[in-house]
């Protein structure tokens, strides 16, 4: 993506990258492919087609640079759910449970679409930084935190639809869904295959949440 | 543990670990703590207390080792689980989904007992290695599905005491619910808390299977 922007003649029409964002935009394809310590700098101005000089420029450091990441892969995530249609997790067709299902179906298609052997960045970080580096880490959690919100703020409406009973602890849901895809999202990327991924829907949404309400 | 009994005078009634033994539980110790990338052969020999030179008298290559460490973990995880007294998901006090509830109440606490930080090794090297060893993702594949199955099989006693649907995918919900619990140990290892295991737990079972019979 990065590089096809550099390479494209600029008609004034197409607003360019800044250096910043190519540096971003690239360190997220190469975290998410080959970790963060297994990612130099050099590798990520190499693929970003910036001098590397310009990286300390724009960041004080390769960890400064990966807090950018994760909120960065969060927007990704978020984008590509929004162009599937499936954005509004809130509002739109169907039942709070069928969007709520809807969104993560989006959500496994971006998975798939990256690769699915590159599995989550989030949960990538997660298990690889959580001990080194706390300014990471705490990007994750946030990372992590706002999305478990979002899903437990359409599980009230689930609850207020009559779909979910009233006395379900919805945080807790929320953020137990959100694990639940992370450890399928584990076990896709350890054997290749989206199907761990799609077992996550079939058994929260055939089976566990259906008739609770 | 290691490095104890290598400093324990050998009456010749406790039998002394091999070094391979020792190398292995070395190597639980300081890939759970640091990954497989981060840990060199040198590291572990240390930590085993054993001369270098030995290691490749054992072990064909790190690689090699990284598999017996998967097996080891299992095996390690399911002793402490049958110390803890909740070993037989199978059978012993209260109905099916009580042992199972129990099993990984203690899984959790074997967890917690390496320290939260360091998560579950399975899912650790999930992450890791996926993309880089295939014989170390087999090893972790075949751990986590021998695992699934355990549990699965629980859940047939559980439809057969009628706590759980006779329609219940028990395949699909034993993965499930491994997954679930590797997702939970991720954040809880990001958080630096126990608290997302605990929340498993109750979601799991006082929730989402409570009355699913």
């Amino acid at each position: 993506m990065t590089g096809h922007l550099t390479q494209t003649w600029d008609s004034g029409l197409v607003p360019r990258a800044s250096v910043r964002d190519q540096l971003i935009a690239s360190a997220v394809d190469v975290f998410h492919a080959r970790g963060f310590n297994g990612s130099s700098v050099q590798d990520i101005v190499e693929a970003a087609g910036v001098p590397k000089g310009s990286f300390y420029n724009h960041f004080a450091s390769k960890e400064a640079l990966g807090i950018e990441v994760v909120k960065a892969y969060s927007r990704l995530v978020g984008a590509y759910v929004a162009e599937a249609g499936a954005s509004d997790i809130f509002s739109g067709d169907g039942t709070p449970l069928e969007r709520i299902r809807r969104y993560f179906e989006a959500v496994i298609e971006q998975n798939v679409s990256c690769g699915v052997r590159k599995g989550c960045l989030l949960g990538n970080f997660a298990t690889e930084l959580a001990p080194h580096s706390t300014e990471i880490a705490n990007a994750v959690t946030e990372a992590l935190d706002n999305w478990s919100a979002a899903v437990s703020r359409a599980l009230v409406q689930a609850q207020e639809a009559g779909e979910l009973a009233k006395g379900a602890d919805v945080v807790a849901l929320g953020r137990y869904l959100v694990d639940g895809y992370e450890g399928a999202a584990t076990r896709a990327k350890l054997i290749g295959d989206r199907a761990p991924m799609d077992e996550f829907i079939r058994t929260t949404f055939d089976f566990l949440l259906s008739q609770r309400g």
